[in-house]
């Protein structure tokens, strides 16, 4: 039996719109491994008892179960290590919790006042009132207020890429000549948004876009045929 | 001839507060290497002209001259391969660029306007002029005004080093299990704001208030024993 990812899906199953799974999928892919990506929804906590918590992704080997995208993506370089390395080295490996850090404390919450409501319209049934509650409780406003100021609140967004910018002038990746996992933490932001929202969060002639379509490409264009928006 | 560094000093010759600088001295130390700090003012361009810009760290190896913290930091990686490494690898090395980039987009321009009145203070009579003019253009007012509201501004500062807690939860330096050039990149910025002002950055609570405390007892405590505020 192969790999099994949980990845969360909208109510379309092959909109699939994690961040977390994102990032994943490009980590399985990197390491050249074949996997069933099981479309999943908030509620269904059953099905993924067997990780011992309620979030994708998890990943199902057999009788290894792994859950979180960065005990994943440690767990393969460790299982793997014969195969095309995510970090690098044992100093990629501990600064690129940095960059996790960086994009889950800055990127994923800024991106998620702007699409959040681009999140709801995608959402299978089963999820929406959990949803709006959930994340209504989380900003303490309506999810419609949350994204109301969005086309100015972008701008910020645009700029706190900065460090990105200042990289990907000197460097193709984050992870120097050809992209790794430092790479697919960030591009899974981007890639959550593409996948549920047509609202731009790049524009085209951001270096920051050219690294997003290099990365779209990638695996046979892995991430670029999947249900999104072209933006 | 050993190792010339050109280090930024104030009117104290021994007050040595360039966030770029202790960057080096901390690379230099964590390879073992014996170097001398000349002290050096903003206005002295022909004592570094050598190096074809008017900047510090300049570092000085018998014919070879270098610029530029990071470029610094690589140049001693390579030519000294077989001490105690800056990055642990060359995913390290390319990911470690990604912290660099973020300590000068964002920690070093809002620890400017957190002590910028204070680095006035301490400079040599002959950088006054230079300085004030150069800051007051760039921030579009007067120093006094630019920190006159730092008091609520620290608490911005503050909460834009949550991707730090956020790694020093799981690992006791940015660069993993030991310190390496992640965490003296970071640790630069702290110890140019220790040099010059007694404002607090950091609480004593705080995840990195500790690792500071680590760092700075680093190297026989080559950066505690500086000339500088016990804050």
């Amino acid at each position: 039996m192969g790999l099994r990812l949980y990845d969360l899906a909208g109510a379309e199953p092959e909109r699939r719109f994690s961040p977390y799974c994102w990032r994943t999928k490009m980590a399985l892919a990197h390491k050249g491994l074949l996997f069933d990506a099981i479309p999943w929804r908030f509620v269904e906590k059953d099905a993924i008892a067997i990780s011992g918590q309620g979030r994708v992704p998890v990943l199902i080997d057999g009788e290894h179960v792994v859950f979180d995208s960065w005990a994943i993506a440690t767990d393969l370089e460790d299982r793997y290590p014969d195969r095309a390395s995510l970090f690098h080295g044992d100093g990629g490996r501990a600064v690129t919790r940095f960059v996790n850090a960086w994009a889950d404390g800055m990127l994923v919450p800024m991106i998620a006042r702007l699409t959040v409501t681009d999140i709801l319209a995608h959402l299978d049934q089963k999820d929406l009132a959990y949803f709006r509650k959930s994340r209504e409780e989380r900003f303490g406003m309506t999810l419609e207020q949350v994204t109301a100021d969005r086309d100015t609140r972008v701008l910020d967004f645009r700029k706190s890429l900065e460090p990105m910018r200042s990289v990907l002038a000197t460097q193709s990746y984050l992870s120097g000549v050809s992209p790794a996992y430092a790479d697919y933490i960030v591009f899974g932001c981007f890639q959550w948004a593409r996948c549920i929202s047509s609202f731009p969060l790049l524009l085209k002639d951001d270096p920051v876009w050219a690294w997003r379509e290099r990365l779209l490409s990638e695996f046979g264009g892995l991430a670029r045929n999947a249900l999104s928006y072209d933006v």
